[in-house]
């Protein structure tokens, strides 16, 4: 049955593009941070969405589960094998349209990279509305799958909002696909209802990516403070003042930048060691650095490291976005990714941190993320990767808190157990039945979003 | 049978909200056109998503069908009934929360308007995001059930991009519901699959709406112009350079503003009659009338009449907004709202012409619509409301021209007969299995977006 299967996989891609071996598939069997891995029956590597729905087709026939994989760049396993199913890896589906100016959208195959679809679109005077620190390896297919968030997400929306329309490939072999319009109402948004959900309804595999305006005039500030709730204070203080021009608002823990001077061998960004660091970061056609610093000064900030040349702004940046490889070089982290409202995020990353000495004596934490949205990275080194009690214990307090499991990772493989956490039954009801009803086969991502083991 | 629905639905909703005489239920029964009408069976006005589950709950006992609906400012027959059906209104759910400024949200009833919506955001320095000429009746949750989208969704998009997540009432009484945070990816995002979905799969209740700056340094400008092919041009020519500022760019035709003049008894805009206007509206913190004017005057444009004080402005937006009444005024028209890609906006509309004058001869066409997201309505006066034959040649030609039958005003009844037009087969089968799935009795808004007369 295993030949008949990679010979209906090599009918649909070719030979060169179904990898058996051991050696060629490993890459693809393990994610960014190493706790999740899982043998894969066959990697396949279509050319584009014809041969997506012949791969989806073969599989089918022989009763092969599928894990669409893009940058595989993703936190919570959703896109590596559990064990024995098909890879799809829509890494060749590369092409990248010219951008149209007259309705600010360019056009991108799921394989092409963030920072493609950036200088594309700066090329042309525009901006692509969304960052994230993975921009060189996460590809447009997997920021729509899971509603990748980033950075400016605040200013912007998530990748949701960035998004004309997808084309993708229906578990039976439709391709969805839109006419190049911002506006169509023709029907159920099903480009709507496919992003975030992370594989287990079709595979992605374009995007119709709206595009906002390029604004040049950047500057970021890091403002050391002694508490979360003087970073909560301070953003609700700045944000309404600065609405037209700010784009960012990062926080960070000295447990955090710790790491990452370390590292990365860095000079620390400010004298004295303070609790939290704040990175703001503005961005306007005219100078944004006047209103900023005018904001700061009212919120009784006087020692913020302003940078306004890109080189600084940089360097700033790297404190925040280096904590992922910071972490990851100290071990396997269990990441989890949690949305509370922002008033209480204070409270939610100080009982957190009670939390996880309670059910992991000695484990570290490392809690960073973004301020404007409520984000919360928790990060924790220590506990074995199959040990799940810290995730257990951390995502029910961001329940308890009037928060969500998961704010920008998804649900993958890590929290399927945990959505009842904060979707009510009617609502898992309704996404069961949205699955079975596009997926009735089970053949897209099973184990992901869905609890396996759940009645 | 009847009067034990009504009196379910009394114990629902209280028996004053329940109307049942053909006087008070009158004013639900027909839309704002004239053109779609039917009787109910009754009209409830339920006070909140707990009573809104409770009348779907007795319809559904009852064997009754429900058509939801909003401020009925809808244009394709969707929120009135087709006969027999419980018209279920939202006009008491009028909760409007304080502005959240930390993030830039508010939460509002699906009974408020679009205006208090938009006076709401003002007041704290912020803004909807969204604007349309029925913003004193459009309520947001019949903005959201279809999707709308308006002048300014060339900028910021359409409600789709607005909305950080719904409340609404599953046909099983689930009522959905989200946290009051920008990024929740867990699970499926169930408020996307139901925007837009036009009351077919849920009632929408209440939506967080994302607010964006408020800007209050304007300029309008009305362009005259020989031809559509040069208002084509001119919007691709500037849009690239006013990308920061632009957040309009509508048509209309001479035979429209002749029309408008007419009604409102107004003088003409310019000395010289021309067959095309271009209105422009850039919104900025800073004056941005030298960039647009620079960008007028790099386009060739020497007689445009540029308003930038606030009368003025609404003066010129008169002429454009002023459309609809005049249009109601002269008869019950075929309201045909598609789109095209910009660059066969023009062929459409000539097009559009001749086949209207072959299927109704005699008919009178009024074009006009948002040339920045190729949004074009077709407007005929003349056919009878049942006769559908120019209904079809347009539609058709939109598909025909690689657009949509439905740019904003959504499928409805007007549209369901035609919808395989721009949705092949594959998406036409998965939004009846949404539909099944969700509502498998068929209680909700029957006979809108879906065929009836389909097998």
């Amino acid at each position: 049955v295993g030949d008949q299967l990679l010979e209906a996989l090599a009918a649909a891609v070719g030979a060169g593009h179904v990898l058996a071996d051991d050696d060629r598939r490993a890459r693809f069997e393990v994610d960014w941070t190493g706790r999740f891995r899982g043998r894969a029956r066959a990697v396949v590597r279509p050319a584009d969405a014809a041969e997506v729905a012949a791969v989806l087709a073969a599989c089918r026939a022989h009763g092969a589960a599928v894990v669409p994989q893009g940058g595989n760049t993703g936190m919570v396993g959703a896109s590596v094998p559990r064990g024995g199913e098909v890879v799809l890896s829509l890494a060749r589906l590369r092409d990248l349209g010219a951008v149209d100016t007259a309705a600010a959208q360019v056009q991108a195959g799921a394989g092409v990279t963030l920072a493609e679809v950036q200088a594309q679109a700066r090329a042309a005077g525009l901006d692509a509305g969304v960052d994230l620190g993975s921009r060189d390896s996460a590809t447009v297919g997997g920021l729509a799958a899971t509603d990748a968030g980033g950075t400016h997400a605040m200013r912007y929306g998530t990748v949701r909002a960035r998004v004309a329309g997808v084309q993708a490939v229906l578990a039976d072999g439709t391709i969805v696909d839109r006419p190049p319009l911002l506006k169509d109402n023709a029907g159920f948004d099903l480009s709507a209802l496919l992003i975030g959900s992370e594989g287990t309804l079709a595979v992605i595999t374009g995007v119709r990516w709206r595009l906002v305006p390029l604004l040049t005039s950047r500057v970021a500030a890091l403002v050391p403070l002694p508490s979360l709730e003087d970073a909560a204070a301070l953003l609700a203080a700045i944000r309404p003042r600065l609405a037209t021009t700010l784009h960012a608002a990062d926080f960070f823990l000295d447990e955090g930048l710790q790491l990452v001077l370390d590292h990365d061998g860095l000079p620390a960004p400010v004298r004295t060691r303070t609790p939290v660091y704040v990175l703001l970061e503005c961005a306007d056609r005219h100078d944004p650095t006047p209103d900023l610093a005018e904001a700061l000064e009212d919120a009784g900030i006087a020692d913020a490291v302003v940078a306004d040349d890109s080189a600084e702004r940089r360097r700033l940046w790297r404190f925040r976005e280096g904590h992922a490889e910071a972490i990851a070089a100290a071990g396997i982290p269990h990441k989890l990714d949690v949305g509370v409202p922002l008033a209480r995020l204070p409270e939610f990353a100080a009982r957190a941190r009670d939390e996880i000495a309670r059910v992991a004596p000695g484990a570290r934490p490392v809690i960073f993320g973004h301020l404007g949205d409520g984000n919360v990275h928790v990060n924790v080194l220590g506990p074995d990767p199959d040990d799940d009690a810290v995730d257990e214990a951390v995502l029910r307090l961001a329940a308890a808190c009037g928060g969500t499991i998961s704010a920008e990772h998804g649900v993958g493989v890590a929290k399927a157990r945990w959505l009842s956490l904060t979707r009510p039954p009617g609502e898992l009801r309704a996404m069961a039945q949205i699955k079975r009803a596009l997926d009735p086969d089970g053949t897209l991502n099973p184990g992901a979003v869905f609890d396996p083991t759940a009645g």
